[in-house]
């Protein structure tokens, strides 16, 4: 049975996020559901990148990720779909998918362009119910990539580089803040070692610990975080709050 | 395989949709659960017939629809469950399904009284769990929906009637404030023409465009909606906030 | 199909929660997923081990509860993992268990501590994804419990304690406060008759009633609620901002 996972901005009380999946219920009867999030902040294309890029390569091939967060709705945006080492993303091209593209071996790039594969007489505010969720069903359902629509060799794509990786330093950005107000960074983990020191909000944050955990309560832990880069907590409390610090403020790593 | 999907203002943190859904399973092993929404403001029985209204026909027939927000849970309001157009909705009678059966071509509506399709000795405090979520899952199961209980004429319904038109004037009303802050009206779209104006919160927000991003950001874009009405919305931004109205307050449009 | 529920603090908004869901089904294709909540207050056991308590034994026997709220990952605790009246719980041990080992028959428990039914080289930030959910997912596959490690005698456990019980007085507490604001006690529907009179915040809210809408809108309502104690509503409203009340303070009961 394949699997359908969901992402959007939409929050559920409005019963947008479930109009979609009863449109890829509709079409392919077999899938199973997983709901990503539907908590996204609304256009928040940044952080809906960040968090299907924890999960997308997770889920065995042949998944469809649908990710809707589409603030261009309507508009010249092309609605696209992504192959990526084996899984499918169906996104609007507003650079929603450039963490999958940048972490994937290989990908190719499709336009949803078909009318066929869409609802018919799709709305001009909610592509998600009328072109996403019918693309995603129809690929899980089997349908050939290529069926689509014709190839996009460029999608658009956030500008999210490695940082800027001196010698003794390393000048890091918060790329995501999560629940819990931990910092994550973009420093990956091989850049640095135990005796490095870090700065964040222009405080001193110590030197890196294994985990959370390893500090006492209420004082900041530098770990190497889930998605292997250096992140930075502060243990029963929220780091993002203490800081003052939020996504694309400094880091700094010094030896 | 059926399908369930489960709508409440229970939120998820306490559990009792998870207990919804538990009982669910037990006497229907074989459905699929879609959470549709559980984040309806508690006690909303507006909104929740709103968010309904929004996914319920695109459904396959034979779906069941759970949808439990009942501030009289334990007092004399009967449990419901209605097939409109073959879809099933389960329900308090506080009119919760008005939008459905408004726009369902036939329906018919039952009590849901006979115990033994019921949890044993139904609390008085949580009928999702020990009366809603058992008749879902027995009509899922393939129950003949006459077996729930005797037939109900006159299903209590929330005063929901299209607004006043004139020549050149329709007087009507926001139904619905989405978590963009978009204003979703009750003025058909096919009433209106582009040259006409509209008019929320005592101001102007000029004429029809084709979709939110129509208009430069911060600015008001009026569009034909998902759900075929007028929507008044502010791009990359919060018309509810921009012209403080919410639910209830009067659209003027004019040609 | 075996069924595997999730519960956790990680919210969704960051993937993380997509990402366990991923994980359990690489391991278990076949398994039906079913969130309970990720809205636990982050890192509040006892309020993770109270939703827990509202749906486990629902459950059909072999369904497999993930539970993780997990202040503590990294650290020396345990992950464990629990059958209980033929369900499993997999949680860290720290207490999140405490209520289903008090209401089931018989349990029995063992670490999750063989790296084979782990995710490679896990991570130390983030165990629900590589120790927790792996180890759900193999259960959910029909992997004997015993395999995951050795016994566990004395699982960490929270102090629950039933309240002190006078001849005419009890002396309870609230153990949970509810999305709806009703205060949930630890008083046993049982220990009390419909003449007793309650106390709360310092004020008196009556006697028993049969259920919330037994009274005015904005008045208390006594009740023996859905998990079969004495619980106290406000019609309409809530009792814990009306009455200021929190988990953990005081409520008496006197004949």
């Amino acid at each position: 049975m394949p699997v359908v996972t969901l992402l959007s901005d939409f929050g559920t009380a409005d019963g947008f996020a479930a109009a979609m999946k009863g449109v890829i219920l509709g079409i392919a009867p077999d899938v199973q559901l997983v709901d990503a999030t539907h908590d996204i902040v609304p256009g928040d294309v940044e952080g809906a990148a960040w968090a299907l890029s924890q999960y997308w390569a997770l889920y065995a091939p042949g998944t469809v990720h649908l990710a809707v967060v589409d603030p261009g709705v309507g508009s010249a945006r092309r609605a696209i779909a992504v192959v990526a080492d084996d899984r499918y993303v169906v996104a609007p091209d507003n650079g929603l998918v450039t963490r999958v593209l940048q972490a994937a071996t290989s990908w190719r790039c499709v336009e949803v362009a078909e009318p066929v594969y869409m609802r018919p007489q799709p709305s001009s505010t909610f592509h998600g119910r009328d072109v996403f969720a019918p693309a995603a069903a129809h690929l899980a359902s089997g349908l050939a990539f290529e069926r689509l629509g014709p190839p996009v060799e460029q999608p658009c794509l956030l500008s999210i580089d490695p940082p800027p990786r001196g010698e003794d330093e390393v000048e890091g950005r918060v790329v995501h803040v999560d629940r819990f107000g931990n910092l994550i960074t973009d420093i990956p983990g091989e850049w640095v070692e135990s005796s490095w020191l870090f700065e964040v909000g222009g405080r001193h944050v110590g030197n890196l610990r294994r985990t959370y955990s390893d500090v006492g309560v209420g004082e900041a832990a530098v770990v190497i975080g889930s998605a292997g880069t250096v992140e930075i907590s502060m243990r029963d409390g929220s780091a993002a709050k203490e800081y003052g610090v939020a996504r694309g403020d400094p880091v700094k790593a010094r030896r």
